[in-house]
């Protein structure tokens, strides 16, 4: 089992050590917060034998080499590079970099050091996801559009509304519904339907003009594709894909647990997806088999890296057209 | 009981006068076709006692003076204003004119001839629609958003493949999905959220440059409406209402038959709401009031004559926004 240390010990860090623990797919072996008492306390509650606050010596262990950063958005660049230069894999919570200028720069780094750099994107490697994929890719030229969507209510919203403002609503820690919750579905647009022609966001921004919900619209040759994203409303529409007489219904855009086919607007199927307990134990092992280099894992990473890219590009697209900045 | 006139024997009209019977609305006395044989064969089916393919003579018939229009869209003009001038009462089946030009002509014609001209939109009677409506009127401060929907594969779909083009598929009878199905949500985002600021209509054209299928988005103030409608594919979400914490979730933009109350995306409260075997019932009830002129059913005629223009208007702005002009 490989040795794995994690930055940040938020709640994404703690389910994320859980999912592992869990699924037997790391040895935890250190922890990295700038607050000791934070490190300490995480270390503690997971039996995590070592913690620091001292990111030099982190960087210098070297019981471990592959790295989990749970750490805000904004922090995610800097500390790739670094961990890169000390022959460190990464795996990156979503969405891995603020910009695409950024991706590049990590990735060609983890290039020539011959190191994983892994977005942390727990959906994309659920069985249902990649099935649903399978099932689109030889039908695209009849798709007549979808609708996803990933806009729930958020339970730090309120205190923003205070003037407590958390990192996922702070534009200066890369936040935001559209880096936050866009990028899962963004992530099933990209992998399910491939690139768009255009992509628009119509974004409704909060005082501190972050976006608090926007609408996402994805134009394809021959259809569209339309994401409903947000933080201070509770979206709880299916995810849908036409295809003429035929409608593909999906309970969520991530944990998926039922595809049901409707023809002519009736259930003539529905499938059943396992769901795991901590929803983050698909990716969990997903990690495993790409770092064992196997033919079969390489080609997946190459395709999972080429998926993360093109996320981001579209989500920069998205901003862009929205006039988000991160300041 | 007022006698009633009917003009077009398409599966519409037969169903209005199915209404109109199994409601005791109206006495159904006179049919009119340009085809002799088909106004007999509606005339016999339905039980009426007179029937003809005589324009000039229909006009002058004086056993009747409320009138259902149940012809094609672009015909709906011109016979309303002939019927006005023979001071006929008209109930015109949606979307009730072309343009807002043609709406203004005829409404001023009806207002100098002191006759009414009712816009037959069935869903717009149904008592969930109008409860809805006062739902949301006290917290409209509250709205975060709505998504409503109104696409169903046509029946006549496959026949258009074939080069046969109905006219609900004809840009010159005043088809397309937004004229035949959009017509509908955005009677009802009208209706629950008012006039919005701007209006774009995302349309998806056919072979013939109908719309075959579109994303409507109105924009208001505070908030967005998504609309999807088409006739090509079948959308089977369900309609939500967004208000931070709490989702109103409704069966469908019409036939209006259970409205869900969701807190943090769980189901609070459910309402029931009767739906008639045949959904045009309700309109059939409420046209007669209207025809009572009482100073309650006054003021209502008054208040859904303002609704169906802003409709009206709304979606001329859509067709503009998509280059979509009637040849």
């Amino acid at each position: 089992m490989k040795k794995l240390a994690i930055i940040g010990t938020g709640w994404i860090s703690s389910s994320f050590v859980e999912a592992v623990q869990q699924t037997n797919s790391f040895e935890v072996v250190s922890v990295y917060s700038r607050t000791l008492q934070k490190a300490e306390e995480f270390a503690k509650k997971h039996q995590i034998p070592s913690w620091t606050n001292q990111w030099g010596e982190f960087l210098l262990e070297n019981n471990w080499d592959v790295v989990y950063i749970g750490s805000p958005n904004h922090t995610h660049g800097d500390y790739s590079k670094q961990l890169l230069e000390h022959q460190k894999n990464i795996i990156v919570e979503k969405p891995s970099f603020l910009s695409v200028e950024e991706w590049d720069e990590v990735h060609q780094l983890a290039t020539e050091k011959n190191l994983f750099v892994i977005e942390a994107i727990r959906h994309y490697y659920e069985p249902a996801f990649q099935e649903i994929r399978k099932i689109i890719a030889p039908r695209m030229n009849e798709v007549k559009g979808a609708v996803l969507s990933y806009a729930k209510y958020s339970s730090k919203y309120d205190a923003f509304l205070r003037g407590e403002i958390a990192n996922s609503f702070s534009l200066s820690s890369g936040g935001g519904a559209l880096m936050d919750l866009g990028v899962y579905p963004i992530y099933n647009a990209i992998s399910w339907f491939g690139m768009p022609e255009k992509a628009h966001y119509q974004a409704r921004k909060l005082q501190n003009q972050a976006d608090g919900q926007g609408i996402v619209s994805l134009e394809y040759p021959t259809f569209d594709v339309t994401i409903f994203v947000g933080k201070v409303l509770n979206v709880c529409l299916p995810q849908e894909i036409y295809f003429g007489k035929e409608t593909l219904q999906i309970n969520d855009c991530q944990e998926i647990k039922e595809v049901k086919t409707l023809y002519m607007s009736e259930v003539v199927e529905t499938k059943e997806y396992e769901l795991r307990r901590n929803p983050l134990e698909w990716e969990a092992i997903g990690f495993v088999k790409i770092l064992e280099r196997t033919p079969e894992s390489l080609k997946q990473y190459e395709q999972s890296k080429k998926i993360s890219r093109n996320v981001l590009e579209v989500i920069e697209a998205l901003r862009n057209s929205a006039g988000i900045t991160f300041n």
